[in-house]
């Protein structure tokens, strides 16, 4: 468990260096990002290098004691850069080009950009690669921010075409797989393939669902290039990038490959602000964020990469991009950076030293005030340091898996059926029921060996194909619970339907799905199991059994008495569907129940108090801004509350 | 009455063809209608012909004792055409160019688009004109819809200007027409007269309305050209278009002038969902939908050519394509068949057989499952095939009309100036009202003989010129009576203000119209009739007399006193001006009266049921998902109640 | 103190000019403004000049003892000229060209537009600089209505980089003063910074902040080019330029030097129908509008030049433009003229004459109706004519200024950091609450001299440098009273942050600003003076006193204890800090103690009552729909209630 910073010695005198750098290591710091959008400071024009500022703060650095996490300046080209190639600009679903003044300003489809990317990450690997103070690499920053990602230019439907063509092999294989035959969209030849933007209604699903599929290729692709050279010029440092918040344009998963550690960028306050959480939650975690949206980032990219994670950058105070931006309250930057450190981060790097004097986020806390004296952070920085020699930073693999896999996000987002439906939202609903009850999660990639968890939850296994389902099965067979939400199974990966749904999970889940409700916002239906009622929303898969033992049914009028809720025995195994999209209330009380058969235990934690539990020790967490009785809570604590926004530590 | 279906043999199998046919037989089914989406199927490329499977299919289905209904599927011009013309693509009022990957993607004055429909049109009607099955023809699919009816494109800014001249002849008299002195606007040529999109504040309305009627004449003319080729090749057969839900983008009159039959595409669900009504309705309605939204339509088409229309494509299930979907009751299939009939229909043709494996449409229900086996509605549809023998089928004139013209719509719709504005809103308030009070209504243009109608309603007659005058003056001399809404007579035909208003109304009304209000939603105001008061809204024509007896005063602050309601009598009949948009109370009051003055008995419906009166039979509909009592009802009822969702047939 | 109209004599048959004019004369006006859309009729072909039927109108008005307002017909270009100069055209900031078929479509840097308006104008003023009759000169109509005073074309990109060049002589200089080192946005010449629009995310708000400067100056150069040829060609004629509601994409303070006086075109319902108050107080105030979005734009437009203002458009009845319009109770046009005169107005003109039979406009009332017979604001007009003799029209300096720039209003709004700024919405809550006290104010550019202001309150001072410090200071030195609000001295004028906020105000504050608080709307915070309690909104500056005694503290968990509201003694003067953007009530309490401090008095007028006090009478007006007690107020009032809608004069 290490702190750290990001800081941008471009944005400050060089004779603030050297003091910055001692104040870094007196308050207990060891790792600083520098340089992701230094590219016109390094290059002001073409050609033109001015790496002497970079090699003084380096060593500066360096020789504080400090480690050095360098980033790629990819996410800024300068405007020469631009003007020289501007065909690397990108271009919006409505066919707008996005100019230059901000910053991810380019097309990972550009030839020229990658080019020039593979100049300027040759240039800074060859000169620090070897640096010791250089002990690990960012590359660019946040791919895919502001929508950058999906991408609507001339490059992007030439090298769709081709991904494509390599994809299926033949045009014939494209109309069969997509069915194209519907209004009339068979293909001759690859060439004739648009992108799916600007149609005149909706663009064809699977269409769609492959470009979302090539989008994310091509970020990975380009992430490649820069992380092949610096492996060749560096080696042995450690390569990373820093996602954020609930990302989704690309696959994690696909470009945590080829990273050595994945860090995400964690504002909880403007997480909060921009989620769609009812306002009277949002007046409730003002100033500490939600623990449950934080907590189910910090276990996603975990489960990415199946490894401790990052933060590279956390908030250390007021953020200035959210619609509002409160003060957080005292004490939560210490609570965030335990939080972070409890779901098994490795590294905590604040984000940023000083206040921008100027610019798009000027008003973005940092440190330190924009004067240079300590902000508020600054001191309980001072702390979590003095804290980290006791603490336990050693995640172990927790009893239940969440399985979450970007492509059902996009399927099922693409084709949502029902206003109401949102991927991560239902996923966030079963995350923070079991939270609730005191559990640890993974959350992994259905695809992955889930033989150690006593039950994995799959809120909406959207595409499924026999292979997928045969490892599903696997898994059940050997004594897994595998427990299906809503829309599992419904389609192919090729987007198109089951028939019938669930598809080739229809043995193991003992059931069939010929219809489904969606419910407009504000319209509920009911659903009782074991003698008690409990309602859903949005979304209800009605269930035929076909040999699995029905736990609860639906009242609702139209389809009364129709199963809800069914488990089949399978192999030493269990799977369970869950038709209904279920209030929390609904959630806690089946979930019980799979927890008691899976053997696992539960406590119910007050509202805003979490429990991490790693290898040798508990975290206890208050989000709320009171503090909260825990007497009744089976833990060894030393006092029966834990104060406003407070972390706890217990012996396991 | 006669049921029919969907079908999409290139979607299937053609080794299933033949037991889909024999099913429909066997449920009752005597029309198919098919083709209308297969454009890339018959002509994979230029000038390859695959007719060979639409040859099988037609036979497949005519050996059976099917008749076909033959679609011409320019709704969706194949890839290769869109690449060879690229000038058909559509533009929107934005400016942007609307692609290929769904459907609608072409403009409908795009010369090369045309001719390519000439010829595929013809290659159609000269296979299959004369062939024993095909016993219909259905034009395209769904003119204008996505909004595709207005094209923005510079085909279409060409031919405007050519659609101007031969409507004004000279470019003063258009400068005349239109005001154009206003703002400097005057013209010197037609080739200077742009579009009316991107204007830097609201386009001239003058204008803007010869554009919607252009475009709406745009669309005329394009199905003229394939009705034209159809008829040539084709004698005997009926020649159909399927319109749908409240279209408004051209002139329906106009268009069904060129057809035999008249056909609509009927999704009661999706249509409630898509309304403005209010949240509570729209949950109580949720699985059956609104009566009076899907009546009006009904009436609306049977309307438009003043004859029995058919119903092209029925909901027989769940939808795809509203914002939420919700599964329909049982039962409900049943009801909206007979109801179709009830209001005048001659054939209920249900989309589709079976449910689309891939596209866009893939969660939307047929008769058939995914799978192939059975959906609900087939055994409710076989149901209704067996009812039908002792149904009637006959439709007989009602005793009230409303009047409703596409211009009117359109003016009032560029111009609203009350924010709650809405003129179906508007005219389905009228028809709810006195269909609750178990009247039928014919929905017919004002230019129509009117004299069999005892009354006459006209919620937003807005654009008058003197021929129309003396036709409505005409049908109240003769002893009609005339029910004027608010804007009526408002303004003349090129969309400037009469002055004043009522125009060429004025004697006939009795009153001039100095003054109107316009109430931001939420706001209220009050009109007292006859000692009792009601409430109105959005708007409030205030009523000077010249002749009228005043029958309701406005109480509102600003203007108390003022004449709210009046009414002429003119030769042997009346005219009654309602200058508030009132609410339903307000509406079931006065229309009572009137209904008294006319001599026309009503009865009050319990909500969520209503009443057809066919010429031997009455059929009585609960749209409510409980029963209903209906003893107290002057009707022949065997029971003292009406099942939820259920129809019950009266003797007349 | 004197009453004129907007006359379209191109609108209508020449022989009702005569009449027109006498009944204008007997109605008691003296001013006509004519001419400003007339182009096309002046010149319907290039160089085809008609300016026989002017010479006929001005000689008609001239003869029936009316003076005339000439506006240039610069506004609405003709559809030959657009078309023989495309690039005249403007573009939004979507990229969109904006086209011919409303008005203001032109670009304020196309140097073709340029000539074209020196040449029209030129014309203008050498054949009507010195007739008798023409007595005035409007520039244009409403320059950046709609938007247009900022432009996204070709045009202004060219001039944007002289401008910038121009402002800071060196790249580098840009460079610095904008903090481009952030996020690599050097640049190496003016040639290559773009617009700062289609930016991928939020624009650099340096950058964004100097675009709104150039386009500002772009308007004000473009005026200077009309005001320059009027001068010469008409000496000894008032030129004007007639604003708008709020207006603000242009410098006002710049823009009026150029002009002898300002005009403003005065709507008050439609401004309250687009205003963001809550419903409540808009069903309120539904037919006469708010008195304090009025009077606020009244003391704005004369405190803009200083000394008497026009309202060149007043509002006669209904109009047709906002989103709801109701229609004006009996009795407010008199109440809304009154007013102009108490807020210091010379000339109140009504728009229009007559009712427009055709164009955007034709639901707009004017003093006479569609065919001619007089509205009703004519008989209120001319019982305002009748009064006037008898009326104060002598304004003199008010107390108390609130201070207002129009670079404040760019940069917070550029930047807001809280969903619920609004920089008009705080100023018109100070605005309001001062007037409540009955207080008249001044609204005045915190540059000009406040010495005879005992209370200067500058609700958001945002941009302050050394020289407006040294202003401020000064006036505070000599016994002034200075009201910081929130977020006053944060930022530099080229929009970096100040480090540490308030910047030079900091000594004279005597407070330092480390943190400010941003609050989602519907979240409060609480702040105590004097051991009351009030809530505060969307934004709170956390004070450190450096010196300034506390009169206020923060009650909020997150920093309760903080200074809220301080109070430094500086000199003969004060400075007051109000870091919350406070409630109603506590503008009251707090600005009442001010009020005391400086010696001023107060009244509290009852809920929709206003106060002005001229040289020698006193104005009281009555914005409720119902009749208001007065009895209790120290005014010399004869009755003891004020009748709604009504104007009471008092004797001083």
């Amino acid at each position: 468990m290490e702190l750290g910073v990001c800081y941008y010695p471009e944005h400050w005198p060089e004779d603030t260096w050297a003091p910055d750098a001692a104040r870094m290591k007196a308050l207990g710091l060891t790792w600083v990002r520098i340089g992701e959008f230094a590219w016109s400071a390094l290059e002001p024009s073409p050609g033109e290098l001015h790496f002497d500022w970079l090699d003084r703060a380096v060593d500066t650095l360096g020789s504080a004691g400090l480690k050095v996490v360098l980033g790629t300046p990819t996410a800024t080209p300068p405007k020469w850069l631009v003007d020289a190639y501007p065909e690397i600009l990108p271009v919006d679903a409505w066919g707008r080009l996005r100019g230059f003044g901000s910053r991810r300003h380019y097309c990972f489809n550009a030839e020229s950009y990658r080019r020039e990317t593979e100049r300027i990450v040759t240039l800074l690997a060859e000169r620090y690669g070897h640096h010791q103070a250089v002990q690990a690499w960012q590359t660019d920053n946040e791919y895919g921010h502001h929508g950058t990602a999906r991408c609507y230019c001339q490059n992007c439907q030439r090298a769709f075409r081709g991904w494509l063509e390599e994809r299926y092999g033949t045009i014939e294989a494209l109309n069969e797989a997509w069915f194209t035959v519907f209004w009339s969209m068979c293909y001759s030849s690859f060439d004739e393939v648009d992108l799916p933007n600007l149609t005149v209604t909706e663009p064809h699903p699977s269409h769609s669902l492959d470009f979302y599929r090539f989008s994310s290729d091509s970020v990975v692709a380009y992430n490649r290039l820069q992380v092949k050279i610096l492996r060749e010029h560096s080696p042995g440092r450690l390569i990373t990038h820093n996602t954020a918040i609930f990302f989704e344009l690309y696959d994690q998963y696909k470009l945590a490959e080829d990273l050595d550690v994945l860090a995400w960028d964690n504002y909880p306050l403007g997480m909060l602000e921009e989620s769609p959480l009812p306002d009277e939650v949002k007046a409730c975690y003002l100033r500490s964020g939600h623990p449950d949206l934080v907590g189910f980032n910090h276990d996603l990219y975990r489960g990415v990469k199946g490894k401790p994670f990052w933060v590279m950058e956390q908030q250390p105070g007021q953020v200035n991009w959210a619609p509002s931006n409160p003060l957080p309250a005292p004490g939560v930057v210490r609570l965030w950076s335990h939080q972070a450190f409890a779901h098994g981060a490795e590294v905590v790097s604040y984000f940023r030293w000083r206040a921008a004097p100027g610019g798009q986020e000027l008003m973005h806390a940092g440190l330190n005030l924009h004067d240079g004296r300590p902000d508020r952070a600054s001191a309980e920085v001072s702390g979590v340091a003095e804290e980290i020699p006791n603490r336990d930073g050693e995640y172990r693999q927790a009893g239940v898996a969440l399985l979450h896999d970007y492509e059902n996000l996009w399927a099922t987002t693409l084709q949502p059926h029902a206003q109401g439906w949102n991927y991560w939202g239902l996923l966030v609903g079963y995350y923070a029921a079991l939270r609730s009850l005191g559990l640890d999660l993974d959350i992994v990639s259905p695809q992955r060996d889930l033989s150690g968890y006593k039950l994995a939850f799959a809120p909406a296994l959207h595409l499924v194909d026999e292979s997928l389902a045969g490892h599903l099965t696997r898994y059940v067979e050997r004594g897994g619970h595998l427990v299906l939400g809503p829309r599992s199974g419904a389609k192919t990966l090729s987007n198109r339907v089951h028939a019938p749904i669930p598809g080739p999970l229809r043995g193991l889940a003992g059931v069939r799905i010929d219809h489904v409700d969606s419910l407009r916002p504000g319209v509920t239906g009911a659903v009782t199991i074991a003698e008690s009622s409990y309602l859903y929303q949005t979304w209800a898969d009605l269930l035929t059994p076909e040999g699995a033992e029905v736990l609860g049914t639906y009242q609702t009028d139209a389809y009364a008495g129709t199963a809800a809720v069914t488990q089949n025995t399978y192999g030493r195994g269990r799977c369970t569907v869950v038709g209904p999209w279920g209030t929390e209330a609904f959630h806690l009380n089946l979930f019980k129940r799979l927890l008691e058969q899976a053997g696992l235990g539960w406590l119910e934690l007050p509202e805003g108090v979490r429990l991490n539990r790693l290898r040798r020790q508990g975290i206890l967490q208050n989000f709320n801004s009171e503090a909260v009785a825990t007497a009744h809570l089976p833990l060894e604590l030393e006092d029966g509350t834990i104060a406003a926004h407070d972390v706890v530590f217990l012996k396991l």
